[in-house]
């Protein structure tokens, strides 16, 4: 892995010789210091960063960029001071009050340098009011997490004399997008300079500004030095110990960290199932009418493992602080369009859609579109299985080597299809959903991972159950499963990450040839400016949307069919291990850094599985059912023989909805914590009340 | 009806004349009022009370008696010093600010008399406050409903003047008793006189003494006037129109009302079933093999009126403030014992209990008790089968009218031991359940609903399913069903309404005859202290438990078998009727005035009626499965038959689990009006925030 990594990021060419460089990228760009005096009417010195130099800090007060705006190339010039003074302007007059700086020019290589890109900072006052704001969890002197108050701030654990290092740097950087997002109109009728830019008191400015392309984009600065130490703890060193999830959730935040969590989980609680495996096969257990034992260890295995995995999400997202945090209002997405009207809860105007029209849209065009995909899925499907007769008529025939691999050629050309359809699908799922025109990210999110799951179920899985339940065929199942599944785990590995490693390390040694020929690097670091110019360069983290629809197809092969072709387990402990190394590679060095998601849960996924493994129970009896060993119990009558499946399964549903229900989602230790502090807020607003009571009194006597 | 409520309540013996008393009780007492200068600090003139005649207010502060304590006989005076003293004391000193008045004698016709009786009160300015603290909801004057504040009284849409009216009396009643509960033990270490009574700081005196036997009972006073109102509206007259929900919940409660809206909607939802049958009935479409559309029709049907009543509760909850009201920090049960300790989540010395030593207690005794239990159910149905057996036989060899009757007599005795099981396990549930020792309410409830639920889904349905699906016998099935059916509407009408009227009836005759002896009663009102001691030998109401496990098994024979015999809707909704009337007697004449109870919704009962449905479902679907019919359709393969059925009933089941998800459970208007509350406080707290930052700049400045 390592070879991998160098020269791929310009930050890393110094770090094959395993040395840290003593200080990081700000203190290279004097010029930004420079220009901070111009920001320091708070007069707060020093700020919420940990890459201080002590000879800067000296300086008094100093800015430190955090979030990177880029407007277009030829944005209108009083937009671009409106929007700079918008942000600049104290929260009394309804500003975010940042500061903000121009980007100073790069070494002029690009051709067309944008001059339009802006750093984003803030004072440390601000920052800490801001934590107020989006309603931070932080860890108390009592070791409970509390809500962060300004005015409760020095009985926080790591809040040390003005409160330097006690927000991280994603803290920082989620606290300004969130003040950015929820810069408001005022009396502004349009953006200055675009008339056809309509603004209404209320709207978030910087969402109208990217829905209308003048904004390009937004997104948090990397730390090099904090990255090159969460690399080297994270992936660079060959370990036995688990991944650093805290480091993780510090630099990237709750949503990523939460990914990683459930990664190393599932792969963990895959390893007796695993195990198990392995024994089968090494044993040569492997005759496909002895697993009832495996399908029945298979179902208790499912149920539990989601169990628990709620227990430990809790744990996770109650130490990060974020599982009792509360939601902050949702805002309408930036693609929303409308009739503009009052909305009926802020009673502000805005533009509405008729939720009627979105319905028609949804049942009319979407699900007549999804249901014509589906069927071209089983076309394509039955073409596979043309082709599967016709290779073992082939091979039949005369059976040579070259007929025995021509047998898998139709298995490994499908899983192929299958991933292109995949993507082509995404692509029309996305374009249908925007098109619905959703209010809310949320319902967005959901109309869309509902789209994609049916599908990619529907066609990762169907041709399985085909051979499973049609054809009966178990040597056909267990040889196409394997195909699959080998196959889409090497094609998801080199699209996920190999191929935009690549990419991304063709822009960079080009990039970084063209800087050696203009100016010898005397200081290894790159200059700020490059540093920005080629972070806005580098593709952009689209959540973890395709991650956990991998895993929960991967989740699919296992708990559905791995009871006739039990390596599975091996084979997919083995792609989440590799999983592992290349995720955490391409969140370091392949994409911008994301900004964090306070996440407290994995979310609609955690109901995905729990679905994926209600079919797993039924797909699993049926296939006991279907067992030649079970048959043998019932050698006169076939029909007691379904009655008592059917039976079976619905005692083992009933079974796992009774376990659902038994086991507590939240460990006791948190519960009691939780209750704790709900007690306790409930006492203090007592005695609130019982002193203003005898305030009252007393001002009455 | 009319006959029955006569001279039941000495307050109804001149109701028959039709008139309403101009005056409550309140007038007929003076001795009270004259007591009630005591108590006036506050100086608040006025109470909340509807009861109120203009010549006593003229007076100044009155004295409206609203909530009963009972001690016992040999209750020692310095307890009762320190109890009332404890209940008088302002706030700041920890007391509950209460008014309490001792009861008058009564005309002494009971030989031992209580002298132990208080009657309890409070300033109207003292149960606004208290309003505030229990975090009752009221309307607004935009309609909306919102928490009360003292601070912002005034914008409240019914907030006339002071306040009078403000409040219902059921309302003043559950705060007071809210206020009783919460009064905590300061520094005493026992009660006074009971140096074995130990007390802890923050342990709730009033449970303390209510556990331990010296304080008896607690109750709320009924309302002459508004109670006989009531009654009128709501069972007295014949009428077509609705049940006066508003005024139940007004007079009782919302959870009294919820169990009177779910009892008329489920009514109602039962009308469609109900004409169905009837047309099967009359059109004798009544051959068994035609049931498959009743039964399909049965499906859908349980599925979608539990949606919509999810619906219409939220609806009800809404409008009477109890869907978005917090719940309060739960206290432990009265009979709940353990070692002290420290509670790690109050940090207060309370009794802990090791929830090991619980969870053996549940698993070793109580659920073996549970299984032998339904083992002996089980045993007595074998038994009922071999009457049946029996009674048959005798019927074919010699066939009369006599014989023809014999044939009924097995079912009627097993319904009748059916409820007399049913009783006897109620009881020793209770007792285990107290046993097992839980800490909170909910989860005593929860354990004894499922206890007693289990037993009594097997006990009623058991020998119907073995009917039904073991001998296959459709014919028997109808007769048993219809038996079961009938038998245990009257047998519950009868415990239920009937027996306590009547023997309430009997007592009350008796204490007429001997007050007319003593002296004759000019005034047609009784004293209040005869009132009052009328009132506490009324039995207890002791919740909703019983009237919703009634409902539960009434639902449970129409959507599990109505398919067989579709006369059983109409049957339920003709019992139905007849128990809106019966509940509505009960609750108004029979016993004790309930405290209100603040439900949200019908709690765990909505689950147990959902887990029906899905068992619903697998019946149904069984019973299509197995009918001739459909039996037709696969003359071949009795295993295609049964394949069929079961993947129609995954098909059915997965649809009713999809159906569930897509159906909000709060209508849309009313989920409108909850997220523009939480909007405006959250854009209340940001305004605050906004007002203390610009503050705390000019104090810089």
């Amino acid at each position: 892995m390592s070879p991998l990594t160098a020269e791929l990021n310009t930050g890393d060419s110094f770090d094959q010789q395993g040395q840290l460089p003593p200080r990081g990228w700000i203190t290279a760009f004097p010029a930004v210091q420079t220009e901070r005096q111009t920001d320091t009417d708070l007069g707060v010195p020093g700020e919420a960063m940990k890459l201080q130099e002590p000879s800067v800090e000296s300086s008094g007060s100093t800015f430190t960029p955090l979030v990177v705006l880029e407007l277009t190339l030829d944005a209108k010039e009083e937009a671009v001071a409106w929007l700079l003074s918008r942000i600049r302007d104290p929260q009394q007059n309804g500003g975010a009050e940042l500061l903000v700086e121009q980007l100073g020019p790069g070494v002029g290589l690009q051709e067309k340098e944008n001059p339009n890109m802006f750093l984003v900072g803030a004072s440390r006052q601000r920052l800490l009011s801001g934590a107020e704001d989006v309603g931070l969890f932080k860890e108390f002197n009592d070791g409970s997490m509390r809500g962060f108050t300004c005015s409760n701030k020095h009985n926080f654990k790591d809040f040390q004399g003005d409160g330097d290092n006690f927000l991280s740097m994603a803290e920082c950087q989620y606290i300004i997008k969130h003040e950015l997002d929820t810069l408001r109109a005022k009396d502004e009728t349009h953006v200055p300079g675009y008339t056809q830019t309509k603004l209404y008191p209320g709207k978030s400015i910087i969402r109208r500004l990217l829905s209308k392309g003048i904004l390009i984009q937004i997104f948090p600065l990397h730390e090099n030095e904090e990255l090159k130490r969460l690399c080297f703890t994270w992936y660079k060193k060959v370990k036995l110990s688990l991944q650093p999830l805290d480091d993780i959730r510090h630099y990237y935040g709750e949503g990523q960290a939460l990914y990683f969590g459930f990664l190393e989980y599932f792969t963990f609680a895959l390893v007796p199932m695993a195990l198990i495996g392995l024994l089968y096969y090494l044993f040569d257990w492997e005759d496909y009418d002895k697993y009832v034992v495996f399908a029945m260890f298979n179902v208790i295995w499912c149920t539990l493992i989601l169990e628990l995995w709620k227990r430990f999400s809790a744990s996770l997202a109650y130490n990060w602080g974020t599982l009792s945090r509360k939601k902050a209002f949702e805002e309408p997405r930036p693609g929303f369009h409308g009739v503009l009207g009052f909305n009926p809860v802020t009673g502000r105007q805005e533009p509405l859609y008729p939720n009627a029209k979105r319905q028609l849209r949804i049942y009319l065009v979407s699900l007549p579109f999804v249901l014509l995909c589906l069927y071209l899925s089983l076309y394509v499907m039955m073409i596979y299985f043309q082709m599967e007769g016709w290779a073992l008529t082939v091979h039949d025939e005369d059976p040579t080597f070259w007929t025995g691999i021509l047998l898998f050629i139709p298995s490994i050309i499908y899983a192929i299809v299958i991933e292109i359809m995949n993507i082509i699908y995404r692509c029309a799922a996305e374009f249908l959903t925007e098109w619905e025109n959703h209010r809310l990210e949320s319902s967005y999110q959901n109309h869309l991972v509902l789209k994609v799951l049916i599908f990619n179920f529907f066609n990762c899985f169907a041709s399985l159950f085909y051979i499973a339940f049609i054809m009966q065929d178990m040597v056909l199942l267990r040889q196409s499963l394997a195909t699959l599944l080998i196959t889409s785990q090497i094609l998801n590995q080199f699209m996920e990450a190999f191929l935009p490693y690549w990419l991304q390390r063709r822009r960079n040694k080009k990039l970084i040839r063209k800087l050696r020929k203009r100016r010898t690097l005397e200081d290894k670091e790159l200059p700020l400016a490059e540093q920005v110019r080629l972070e806005a360069d580098m593709s952009t983290y689209l959540g973890t949307f395709d991650d956990y629809l991998e895993q929960f197809l991967l989740f699919g092969y296992v708990s559905l069919f791995s009871c006739v072709y039990p390596l599975s387990a091996v084979l997919v402990v083995l792609n989440n291990i590799t999983e592992i190394y290349s995720d955490a590679f391409k969140m370091c060095r392949v994409f911008k850094r994301p900004f964090s998601d306070p996440a407290a849960n994995i979310g609609v996924w955690q109901l995905a599985f729990e679905a994926m493994s209600v079919i797993a129970v039924v797909t699993n009896c049926a296939l006991i059912g279907m067992s030649p060993q079970v048959k043998a119990y019932f050698p006169e009558s076939e029909m007691q023989l379904i009655l008592w499946t059917v039976a079976i399964e619905h005692g083992l549903l009933a079974f796992k909805f009774i376990l659902t229900f038994l086991i507590p989602d939240v460990p006791k230790h948190i519960q009691i914590k939780l209750s704790r502090l709900e007690f306790e807020s409930l006492e203090a607003l007592k005695k609130k009340k019982m002193l203003e009571a005898s305030e009252f009194s007393k001002s009455v006597q």
